[in-house]
């Protein structure tokens, strides 16, 4: 796979004119050499040549470098290490010698690389270029190959299996606060490899504030609890929204409301399909609200990428001109939000398939008085 | 406050030949300007001049000025904002202008400047001289003040209440992670202002990797498990560890490490006084351990700095020449880890006060068998 990867990558530098990318801990770190790296005070730069017959360098510190040559996607590396105490720069002049990267382009992540690291590279490639290199980057993660997606697809399966459960431990009376500490703790037991991220738990005035954290409002009966929240597996996320009615009925204008949701949701994942753009998927959800007359009260984007990371191109709004492909993994996350009254907002994670979308994730849509 | 540490700031500033510090979102942003930015793809960059006379200047998204306008430290902002569409280059450009920074030494943190700041400041300061602030930013955050303080008094108290009411539902039999779910639910009902981080949660065999998260092993009787979490209120953070038997008595041998191990963490936080090294307080808290023979069961540095982050400068470690001064706060935690038996580790957070020191976590470091 990685060879796959690092080859579509090689074809993508050379019709850009890159010559090398240069790539920092993250979520392309990650992508493109199967190892886990994090950002610290010790720089760790793999470059990855556009030529196929250079080796990829990896500027490591010494303890580090095991990681990367037992790495799952076997990557031939040329390592330069540096031990605790040893300066990193000789290890650096030394690939960008190697490498000859000295008036070259290099092809970089502006909003990952810090000074830190491109102070390495620069200093025996004065006369190097820094260009870029979001555009071929992004165009390669945002469609999934089978084994990422069969990933997402575990991913899915985990907060469906905590939703079901923890539906039977709310109780009318319960914080929010508390309440999503049912989520965490029933996460905690559904997925054992990952620590779950806090779930956003809104009822009542606050739904109103789409993305708030729990707050310490008990849950009147009849409140719709708006519940976001996703799982990691084997790296890739999967992220959900139900919103669910706690110890009764709503009122009949919130249940007018998630029905307008329902079908908003229903209608942004009926758009997906190769050969649309990601702003269509927004406004055919989009619609659905607005002609309701609710337009106002949607007061955010349709959705957003999903993988390595929780958020990643492309993004459902108005403007996104990322045509669909194949393989694309995004949300579809409609909500409308009234103050004093609440909100509502079902989200999906969805994959266009050869001729449509597939929802990945499939918990019911149908209000839920739990 | 904002004017005394910027005043201070200005101080170490011109005494390193500094004329500029340039910073990013992150922890010394919210120490030098009290609000809360976050790095993104949209640039923000706070540069503080040595000069008393000329105005901070603040290159931000138009969407996010507010915050530092409004902010708590009412520092006189000269902002540079620019929108959503419009190239941040004409915002950084006038900024750049305006302070004279070509030619000049523009102090930056190279571990979190990235490329896209550092490139908005470089177009029009070609001849700039970037140079390291990190020295002079640490030493101002190593030492608290007062106001820092009650808030690291506030969060240490915060994961006390979490463990008398947590030790209370732990049952033999629950797995780590039920144990550590336990934990995650009574932090959000104990601290309502924050999303609480996972507790690393350890029994048996697992303690002996110290800092893995809580795994699927159930909770023998007898076993001691090592719970190491905290809390943030406003800002600042505690970071507490304490070890518990569940449902009897641990072995014989298990008590005996217990003991060095209370005795290491009291000998650690005896040693803490102005003047001593940083590295002194871990030789207290080590020599313990060596004494009674498990030296090489102890494989980490004794503790580290506490505040904003939660991993900071000083480092309680072997090589780490700090000279200890009031208002420094760092954790003392030693631990004894025998694989196949378990590990033992037992932290607290400390404060340099004029004559000694002061523990912020009482918590009971008896041996609980809950």
């Amino acid at each position: 796979m990685s060879m796959h990867r690092l080859q579509k990558l090689q074809e993508l530098q050379r019709n850009a004119g890159i010559d090398c990318v240069a790539i920092v801990p993250g979520a392309n770190m990650l992508y493109f050499t199967g190892v886990h790296y994090h950002l610290s005070e010790r720089p760790i730069i793999a470059i990855f040549p556009a030529s196929a017959g250079v080796q990829p360098a990896l500027i490591v510190p010494a303890f580090e470098a095991g990681k990367a040559l037992n790495g799952p996607f076997r990557i031939d590396w040329r390592v330069y290490s540096y031990m605790d105490g040893q300066d990193p720069q000789t290890a650096a002049d030394q690939a960008v010698t190697d490498l000859g990267l000295d008036g070259r382009a290099i092809g970089v992540e502006p909003t990952a690389m810090r000074i830190l690291e491109s102070s390495l590279i620069s200093h025996r490639a004065a006369q190097a270029r820094m260009t870029s290199a979001v555009d071929i980057l992004k165009q390669m993660r945002m469609t999934k190959d089978d084994d990422e997606l069969a990933r997402m697809r575990r991913a899915a399966k985990v907060p469906e299996r905590v939703l079901a459960e923890a539906i039977k431990r709310l109780k009318p009376g319960m914080t929010e606060r508390e309440a999503a500490g049912v989520f965490m703790s029933v996460s905690f037991e559904q997925n054992p490899q990952e620590p779950a991220s806090p779930p956003l738990v809104q009822t009542g005035l606050s739904a109103a504030f789409p993305h708030a954290f729990a707050g310490g409002r008990a849950i009147q009966p009849g409140d719709l609890m708006v519940v976001d929240f996703g799982a990691v597996v084997e790296d890739y996320g999967s992220d959900i929204t139900r919103t669910i009615a706690v110890g009764g009925e709503p009122s009949d204008e919130m249940k007018r409301v998630y029905e307008v949701v329902r079908q908003a949701n229903a209608a942004g994942r009926a758009a997906v399909r190769p050969g649309i753009l990601a702003e269509d998927v927004d406004r055919a959800a989009r619609e659905v609200i607005e002609q309701a007359g609710y337009g106002r009260y949607f007061t955010h984007r349709t959705g957003h990428g999903l993988g390595l990371e929780g958020h990643e191109a492309p993004y459902m709004v108005k403007g996104d001109k990322t045509v669909l492909q194949p393989g694309m993994t995004f949300t579809v996350e409609p909500g409308i939000y009234i103050e004093g009254k609440g909100g509502v907002r079902i989200e999906d994670d969805m994959v266009v398939t050869d001729d449509g979308g597939e929802s990945l994730t499939t918990f019911s849509r149908d209000l839920i008085v739990a």
